[in-house]
C-alpha cells in the first residue's frame, strides 16, 4: 500500500488556530511524538489568518496541549521537541497575494506535502485554486478533508467536483475520525479473524443488530449550525452507517484500501431506501424537551440559546435500515442516535437467533439467543451474553443470562486516549488511505439520507419529542417492539 | 419426575464412620441444612460396625465438619439442628441377627427409605439380602452407591445382578460425584441454551477437544488399592467419559432422566473401540519417577511406601478416543489425566475450526481458531479465545489472542463450597435420577477401558515416563503433534 517514496515529511495545517487543530489535532501529534513514531524530518506549518508570530503560535499548542491532553501524560521534552517542528504562516485565504507568503514558508520542504483542510468548505476551492497558482502541487500532494462535506449529496457532489480541479481521488484523504478508533478498527478483526463469529455472521443466524450513539451533550453554543443540520446528518450520513457498513460488508479478499473501500460502497448500495409505505415504521425523528441530566436541569432544544421557536430540526432519529443483499435481507439494523440522551453511549449489539427447540423452563425461553455487544464508549471492548446455570442445588436447571467480557483498555494494559487522530494522521504521511471514505461511500450515504428526509417530509411524520436525559421517546422502543425486538439497555 | 409421594425423609447411611461418609456427606448435609434445604422430618441414621453411642456419633460428625467446613461456613445452630436428625446404629453388616436392630432402630421411619452403601463392593450383596430378609424394601426403596463399581466390566455386571436381585432401576442411583458439580451441569445450559455454540457443535465447526483432569496429589497412603486399579479406571472409566458424555451427546428432546441417559449411552456405544493398528498412536500409559512440586522433592510412583518395584500400573494416560457418529466423526476427543502433576486442573477445551481463508499476516495465522475453556478447577467459569486488534497507531492490523472470561462463582457472588453431594443428596430424596448413572453407561464404559487395556497388553506397548509436578511425559504431546494440535496450556 505504500512506498518510502511516498512517504511524506511536510504538513501544512489550514486553520491551525481552530477548534478542530487545537482540541484534536495537536494533542493527537503530542501522543505520536510521545511514542516516537514521527519521522525527524517531519515539519508542520500551521496557517491561519491572525497575525502571530510563531512563538505566539507554539505558547499557543503549549496551551492547548496543557487544556486537552491529561497531566499524566504531559511532558515537556516531548512538546518542545513538537513544537520545534511547527512553523506559522498568517494567510488571508481568500487573498491571492497571500499564497506567496504560503509559498515562502514551504521553501525547501520536502516534497509530497499534505494539506489538512480544518477549514470550512466553502474556502476549500479558493485554497486549492490557491495552491495551484503558485504550482506548489505535484501528484503526490495530498489533501485531507473532513465532515462536513456538504449537507446533501448535491452540495457534497460540488465539494468533491472543487477538489478533484487539482487532485485525483488517490490524493484526497476524507476523514471520519470514528475510523481512527481502534475498537472502530477491531471490528475488522472481531469480525474477520474469529471463526466462531464469521461463520454466523449472516440473516440465518443473526436476528437483528443495534447501532446506538449517545450524546449526553446538547448543542453547546452552536444552536444557529446545528439547526441546519439535524442528528442525522451531523451522525447518521457519517459515524453511523460506517459502522453500519464495517458490520454488514461482506468479507474483503484482502485488507487493503480498495478491498475495503468496494465492500462498504457495495453495503450502501445495498441499503433500501425509506419508502413512503415504510417511512412511519422504519424513521423516527425528535427533539429534545427541558429535562435533567444527573439532577441538573437542562432546557429543551427549542428553549437553548438562540433557538428558533418553530424549528422542527431533529436532535435525535431511530431508524429501521435493511440491507437487501443476500446475507442481510430480513435481519433489520436498528439505529439509535441523540442529543441530550442520559449519557454518552456508543455501542453495537449483535443479537443471534435463538434455537427453535427450548428444554428449559418454557418460561425462561427468551425472543433471542445470544448476544454480542461491541462497546466503543464509555468502555472499549467486547461482552458475549450466554446462558449458564443458576448455581444452587435448589434451582434445577434454571438459566440466567450471564456476561463473558473483554475490556480491551485493561486487556492490554492501554493508556486510554481517546482520539483517533494519531492513526489518521500517521496514515496520511503513510499515504495508506484504508481508513479514509471514498467520493462514492459519501455521495450514496448522502443520498440515503436525503431521499429520507423526503419522504418523511412529504409524508407529514410527527417530529416527536423525549425529555432532556432520557433513552429518547417512547416510539424508539414501539420500533422495535413492532418486530418483537427490544434495545438491549432498556 | 418427582411426584411428592416419591419423596423420601429417611435416609441410611452405611458406612457412616468411613472416609466418604465425615469427609463427603457430612459436609453435604450441613451445607443443606444451612440452606434450610431439609424437610424438617428428614431423619438419618448411621450405620457402622463400631460400638458407639448416638452421642459418641454426634460428636464424631462435629469433629467432621470442625475439619472439613470452613470456618466461616460453621454455625453451631445449624450443626445443631443437623445432629438432632441423626441417630446411630452399630451393625456388623456379615451378621444376620444384627439387621434386627437396623429394623428396630428404623421402626416408625417413613417410607420410602433411601440406602446409601458408603461401603466396600463385596458387601454390597449381604447388605441386600439383609435389607430384604428383614421385609424393610419397599418398591419405591432407594439405594445408592458409588465408585468404584466394579474394576472391570465382568465385576461391575456382578454388582448390578447383586443390585437388580432386591431392586429395579428405577430404585437404583449410581453416583459419579462430577455430575453433582455445579459446572458439569453447567455443560447442559452452556450446550442447549446458547445459539451460538449449539449451532457449531459439531465436527464440521470444531477442530478437536480436550478433557484435563490433572491431580497433584499422589497415591495419598492407597498405594495397594490404586496399583490394583490405576489412572484408566480410576478416573477415564467414570468421571472422564462422563464429561465426554455430555460434551459430546446430541441435545435431548427434553430435560428428563431418560432422555439424557438415552443420548449418553448413545456417545458410549460410538466411542470407537482402540484397536492394534491405531493403539501406539492413540493411548499413552505412564507412571511418574521422581520429582518436585513447589520445590518439595516427590518420591516417584514406584519409590512410594509400600510400593512394588515391578508395577506396570499406570498413574497417567493420555488418549485421542474418536466417535463415529455423524456429529463427531473426524474431530478427535483428546483426554489427559494423571497423578502428581504441576497442578489440580479440570478443565475441558473445545477448539474450533478457523475460516480458510486469512486476510491478516500470514505469520499470525494459527492452526485453529477460537477456543471455549469450560474449568472445573481451580476456577469455575468459561473463556472465549478470541483474536482481537493489537492496539497502538503502528500495529497496523496485527492480532492477537484475548480471552473473554465469565467466573460462575464471582459472576453469582457464591460461597465457594467444592463438593457435589449436596445436589446428589437432595436428588436422591427427590427421586430424581437424572444426575446419576444408568447401569448400561456403566458396563459401556467398562467395555471400552476393558479392550483398551487388553489390546495395550497384547501389542506390548511401552509404559512411559514422567517426573512428579510436570504436565505429564513428552509423548502425551506427541499424541496431539501428529495431529497438528496442542493442549492449550502448553
Amino acid at each position: 500500500m505504500t512506498n518510502s517514496q511516498d512517504k511524506s515529511t511536510s504538513f501544512v495545517l489550514f486553520g491551525a488556530l481552530g477548534d478542530l487543530s487545537l482540541r484534536k489535532l495537536m494533542p493527537a501529534w503530542f501522543y505520536l511524538e510521545r511514542s516516537g513514531l514521527l519521522d525527524d524530518s517531519l515539519r508542520i506549518l500551521g496557517v491561519a489568518r491572525q497575525d502571530i508570530t510563531r512563538e505566539q503560535f507554539q505558547q499557543k499548542i503549549i496551551d492547548a496541549l496543557n487544556l486537552y491532553v491529561p497531566d499524566e501524560y504531559l511532558d515537556a521534552d516531548v512538546y518542545n521537541k513538537l513544537i520545534e517542528r511547527i512553523n506559522y504562516c498568517c494567510c488571508d485565504l481568500n487573498n491571492h497575494d497571500d499564497y506567496q507568503k504560503l509559498e515562502q514558508s514551504l521553501n525547501g520542504w520536502n516534497k509530497p506535502i499534505s494539506y489538512y483542510l480544518a477549514i470550512p468548505p466553502d474556502l476549500f476551492e479558493v485554497v486549492c485554486d490557491g495552491l495551484h497558482n503558485i504550482q506548489i502541487l505535484t501528484k503526490n500532494s495530498r489533501i485531507v478533508v473532513e465532515k462536513p462535506i456538504g449537507y446533501s449529496l448535491e452540495s457534497s457532489r460540488d465539494i468533491h467536483d472543487k477538489l478533484l480541479k487539482h487532485f485525483n481521488e488517490s490524493q484526497i484523504y476524507r476523514i471520519d475520525h470514528y475510523l481512527g478508533k481502534e475498537t472502530v478498527q477491531n471490528l475488522i478483526a472481531l469480525r474477520f479473524a474469529n471463526s466462531l463469529f464469521s461463520s454466523q455472521w449472516n440473516s440465518k443466524s443473526i436476528e437483528y443488530i443495534e447501532i446506538t450513539a449517545a450524546e449526553s451533550v446538547g448543542i453547546e453554543g452552536r444552536w444557529d449550525y446545528f439547526d441546519g443540520v439535524g442528528q442525522m446528518r451531523d451522525m447518521v450520513q457519517s459515524h453511523i452507517l460506517q459502522l453500519l457498513c464495517l458490520i454488514a460488508m461482506e468479507p474483503p479478499s484482502r485488507l487493503n484500501d480498495q478491498s475495503i473501500r468496494n465492500e462498504k460502497v457495495k453495503v450502501l448500495q445495498a441499503l433500501q431506501p425509506l419508502n413512503e409505505n415504510n417511512i412511519s415504521k422504519s424513521f423516527i425523528r425528535a427533539q429534545y424537551s427541558d429535562g435533567q441530566i444527573s439532577g441538573a436541569i437542562k432546557p429543551g432544544y427549542l428553549n437553548e440559546e438562540g433557538a428558533i421557536s418553530k424549528s422542527k430540526t431533529e436532535t435525535f432519529v431511530a431508524i429501521k435500515a435493511e440491507i437487501a443483499n443476500w446475507r442481510w435481507s430480513g435481519t433489520p439494523f436498528y439505529i439509535r442516535t441523540g442529543k441530550r440522551m442520559a449519557g454518552k453511549i456508543t455501542n453495537i449489539a449483535i443479537h443471534f437467533k435463538s434455537d427453535a427447540h427450548f428444554i428449559f423452563d418454557q418460561d425462561q425461553k427468551s425472543s433471542t439467543g445470544n448476544s454480542l455487544i461491541i462497546s466503543l464508549h464509555p468502555t472499549e471492548g467486547i461482552s458475549l451474553q450466554v446462558f449458564t446455570k443458576r448455581h444452587g442445588v435448589n434451582e434445577g436447571m434454571r438459566l440466567r443470562s450471564d456476561l463473558m467480557s473483554l475490556d480491551f483498555i485493561k486487556s492490554q494494559k492501554l493508556l486510554k486516549i481517546p482520539s483517533g487522530y494519531q492513526r489518521l494522521l500517521l496514515d496520511i504521511l503513510l499515504g495508506n488511505q484504508s481508513l479514509f471514505l471514498c467520493k462514492e461511500e459519501i455521495e450514496l450515504a448522502w443520498e440515503w439520507c436525503d431521499n429520507a428526509y423526503k419522504i418523511w417530509q412529504k409524508s407529514l411524520q410527527p417530529l416527536y419529542s423525549y425529555p432532556a436525559g432520557s433513552n429518547g421517546p417512547n416510539e424508539s422502543k414501539t420500533l422495535l417492539q413492532q418486530n418483537g425486538h427490544n434495545w438491549h439497555d432498556e
